[in-house]
């Protein structure tokens, strides 16, 4: 960030990542959030029960099911999914107080999870979906772990299918085949979308400035 | 460039940069040349007479006026401006070559250009305009080079003001405060831009390709 015009208004950047199982999105993610300190996580609602060490507010928000259909009634989520029995979604209110005080959020969800906020969210959201480099480096990278049979392999070669279908749903298209010219296109997109015109609330007023004093 | 993509057909991003004189836009634009050796500059044309050294082809192309204004008729130009006696332009030509061929093409234009270049090219352009960090500072470095008299660096602030008065016309903005932060933030802004699902015309095939073996 530059000196001047840290501390200023910025809107912050929407930062939706989706990508099939074993496309290294949590690496390149993990990586992200390294490079760029301040870019805060979105934090989920559940109605799954805490996993041992999971930290309520951190992990996830826990709620009962009654607070989560409440919540979901009263227009609280910017998207919500069921699975199995648990429901999950994003908490508006979370978000939109980072985006107000200029923080840049990662959202990491599935290509439904994405729609819902395109809907919900619109323009201000930056989509960018991981693709593998290759069918075979996928099966190869989802069999790679080893511990799973090949029937639960070959379903989420299907998810895997299903979610990449949808990739002309986003705006970003990173092709992991290296990690890091991966890692770097990510980083880019993010440094890149903090530079445009119309997220620099604060440029009106530097420009006035400039001109009175020119 | 990842591997799997080299050589994959790419629509090439058309870079559009500009800066008041003395807000570091040379420097910049140097700067991401040599980050990016793929990057071409866009070769003007002119009827003005080369100075010593300049060469046909690489940092103009020289025309008669009646040649200058036989490309404009024939719409060869995607933007043109008089300067006192000397048209200048930007043929179309070559700009289309290299756009074919999945080349990046910079162009260093002033408001003028970059609005002409937004006619004819509409939403292919990234356009990116560079500001001081302070009017005290851009006149700092306008009168820093100590050679002109003070009406000569005056003419050159109003002139400044002009072409700042027209930051809105563009993308991205950049404040050149710290020049290895600004030169990190134009070279993310072409990485990303090249990221753009639109512009990877390949994309179709590789993933047609991948749903067909998942």
């Amino acid at each position: 960030m530059n000196k001047v015009i840290s501390g200023m208004q910025r809107r912050g950047v929407m930062l939706v990542v989706s990508s099939p199982s074993g496309a290294g999105k949590t690496t390149l993610c993990d990586g992200l959030q390294k490079a760029y300190p301040d870019l805060k996580m979105s934090v989920s609602v559940t109605t799954r029960a805490p996993r041992p060490g999971e930290k309520h507010g951190e992990d996830y928000y826990f709620l009962s099911i009654e607070e989560f259909k409440k919540m979901q009634a009263d227009g609280g989520l910017l998207e919500s999914a069921r699975v199995f029995d648990n429901y999950y979604g994003t908490p508006k209110g979370p978000v939109e107080q980072l985006l107000g005080e200029g923080k840049d959020i990662l959202f990491d969800v599935d290509w439904q999870g994405a729609s819902q906020l395109s809907q919900s969210c619109g323009d201000e959201l930056c989509r960018v979906f991981i693709l593998p480099p290759s069918a075979q480096a996928l099966q190869e990278r989802l069999s790679g772990r080893g511990t799973d049979s090949s029937q639960v392999v070959a379903k989420r070669m299907s998810e895997a299918a299903r979610e990449i279908s949808h990739w002309q749903d986003y705006d970003y298209i990173i092709i992991n085949d290296e990690l890091n010219i991966a890692q770097a296109q990510i980083n880019a997109i993010l440094s890149a979308e903090r530079a445009k015109r119309e997220r620099m609330l604060f440029l009106p007023e530097i420009v006035d400035d400039m001109l009175k004093n020119l």
